[in-house]
């Protein structure tokens, strides 16, 4: 993956193992997007007052073919967070209903349905699921021991952000739907780390970042909202699509009221097809498998080093370009400082309930060098009995 | 002005009369906000994760100068849809309040208020106020045959869309104050077309665009609420913010709970000092004045020509950079099709209650000739009796 590297434009200097917070986006997927916002400032009028919904629709189109939707079920957003808000606010949560979550999830998620539930007296519930975790059914059984008559909402993350854990959610998705329970899924972290299909996904409504493992440029995410689910979907954002007009209407209802959102440049979305592009132009499925080896020898290292166990197993399907490591117990605020000025390594350590983790993340300009890089830093700082 | 033309990325092949619906941004400026996306895309966690709270800091901090407010009371949204959605959102209105605004106003604004009203069971009230103007008395006395006991809020731009028409929003806050009416205004058009001063505006909550006549790339546009109201503005978008610790706070409450919502460039609000640097580079205390004589002229021919009344007096306070010029009765889709195609003419042609009009923006790359193009093109086609 060696010449990938030079297609990034991510400071040399620096050993960057954390693709997984805000992600990269290529030269050529950039110089695209600098030529969207280009475009749009040659007539600002044409672009956004008329061109604009078919470029959208485009858009939105190559990237239902990605992931396997009809472009009628899915629009973009700024980014996951905004993704989650809708859900919660959309959904009619009345007091005494139930969102069953795990332990696992993104702080800033869990404050969206928070919020809610402060407003609704519906109750948000972390269900714990432990880890070392070993396979599907566990994961399963433990999140449905917080299922109950009032669970109105499963709401979990695709792959968690703390823990770097890719649940099944295909499958709790299926058993939800047969409860009658909507499932919202947090795919932030999903598209671009495997391929994605929404339909055997199975979720109510899933959203999910293009800037991040797809490459795009920031501000750039999609909601999907399964059809039947549409008519509960409120705009966060209200404006010209609530009173849409036979002459302004896209044909949704959906797509009417989420769309259009006040003046902004939509030029990230517009790049993703170019994201998506770039992906097959560089055989990203073998970028994937190499991403993954990497990753771990890079765990394997690190928990022989320590002695300590990994938190899945590592020839599993629980990690795919993201994952975290256990570490000895050691003051991480210290031990980040340094690694980073020292080192010159970013990567995310995680305190999770009383665990400290590591979380690797490798993408395609990543090397085998990087990953000594991080463990160099790791086993000479930190003092292992 | 001649020479201010070519700093601006504009199509030279079209007569540009429309900056008031997206702006347009100039080429020094959309050169500091591309190196902004650069800067971030060198080291993503180092921009969003570790520089960008203070970089957000020192922005505000020079928008505050500029519309003399604290950097505390002002956050950056993306555009001013977004601010009535937080502003309606946050108001608690209850069934029988009122909101009370006029007939001029932005049909996605009036979306967002019809929208919460729908929720609450209050009433959104647009109080008529007939055109041609002459005082800002008759405004605010036609505007208050409105106001009632039930009357919670007015909500009113600042230069009204439809019809160009600069508000006497300063006494009208004043007025309501006095009476314990929240005070919301749409500065949208406001800031760059005149020098705003929030400090004495008086509005409790004021948003407006910066990337409209600031001049800043698309999606930047601030929020400010006064001290004493921000304990009850909710985010759209609740992320992190919503319970930041000692380590993470801005020292805002207001601030944390609005300036994250999730990832995105940031770059277009970090490029708003630039463009402010620009127009001060630039004079454009002068290009302004300047601007407003050709649109007199443009103004007056036309109505000349037509035979036609001016809707507020031609030396008045109640247009800057944009007015409104009526029109005979014609067939607008027809005018504005050949306008653009036959004379390459970019400028909105506007049904209000049973009036006609073209909207004119005169902006600091507008010529004489952009005007005399205007005028011949509506000359050639409207038969005139």
């Amino acid at each position: 993956m060696e010449n990938l590297k030079s297609l990034f434009q991510l400071n040399p200097e620096i050993i960057f193992l954390n693709h997984g917070s805000f992600g990269a986006t290529p030269g050529p997927v950039f110089e695209v997007y600098k030529s969207w916002l280009s475009r749009l400032e040659n007539q600002p009028v044409l672009f956004l007052g008329r061109e604009l919904p078919e470029l959208l629709f485009t858009a939105r189109k190559k990237l239902g073919l990605y992931l396997n939707a009809s472009s009628e079920d899915l629009v973009f957003i700024p980014n996951s967070t905004y993704g989650v808000n809708i859900a919660a606010r959309s959904i009619k949560l009345a007091h005494g209903d139930q969102v069953l979550t795990s332990d696992h999830e993104y702080g800033a998620c869990d404050y969206s349905w928070e919020f809610i539930c402060s407003k609704t007296g519906a109750t948000y519930v972390h269900q714990p699921i432990s880890l070392p975790v070993s396979s599907d059914e566990y994961i399963i059984e433990e999140l449905w021991k917080g299922v109950n008559p009032n669970t109105k909402v499963i709401f979990l993350s695709m792959i968690t952000s703390p823990t770097a854990l890719r649940m099944p959610v295909e499958k709790i998705c299926k058993r939800a739907r047969s409860l009658g329970i909507i499932s919202i899924i947090d795919a932030a972290h999903g598209p671009g780390q495997e391929q994605i299909d929404l339909q055997s996904l199975g979720g109510d409504i899933v959203f999910g970042n293009c800037h991040k493992w797809m490459l795009a440029p920031k501000g750039s995410a999609f909601l999907f909202v399964r059809p039947e689910i549409q008519k509960i979907i409120e705009p966060l954002v209200v404006s010209w699509g609530y009173k849409s007009t036979p002459q302004t209407t896209t044909g949704s209802r959906f797509i009417d009221l989420m769309q259009w959102t006040g003046t902004n440049e939509h030029c990230a979305y517009l790049s993703v097809p170019s994201a998506i592009q770039f992906m097959q132009d560089n055989h990203w499925d073998s970028v994937r498998v190499e991403c993954n080896r990497l990753l771990r020898i890079a765990i394997e290292e690190i928990c022989t080093h320590f002695d300590l166990e990994p938190l899945y197993p590592l020839d599993s399907h629980f990690f795919k370009q993201m994952a975290v490591a256990p570490l000895p117990e050691v003051n991480l605020d210290e031990l980040k400082n340094r690694l980073y000025t020292e080192y010159k390594v970013e990567v995310p350590l995680i305190k999770w309930h009383n665990k400290q983790f590591v979380r690797i993340s490798v993408q395609g300009y990543n090397s085998r060098s990087d990953v000594e890089g991080l463990i160099k830093g790791l086993t000479e700082m930190i003092p292992h009995k």
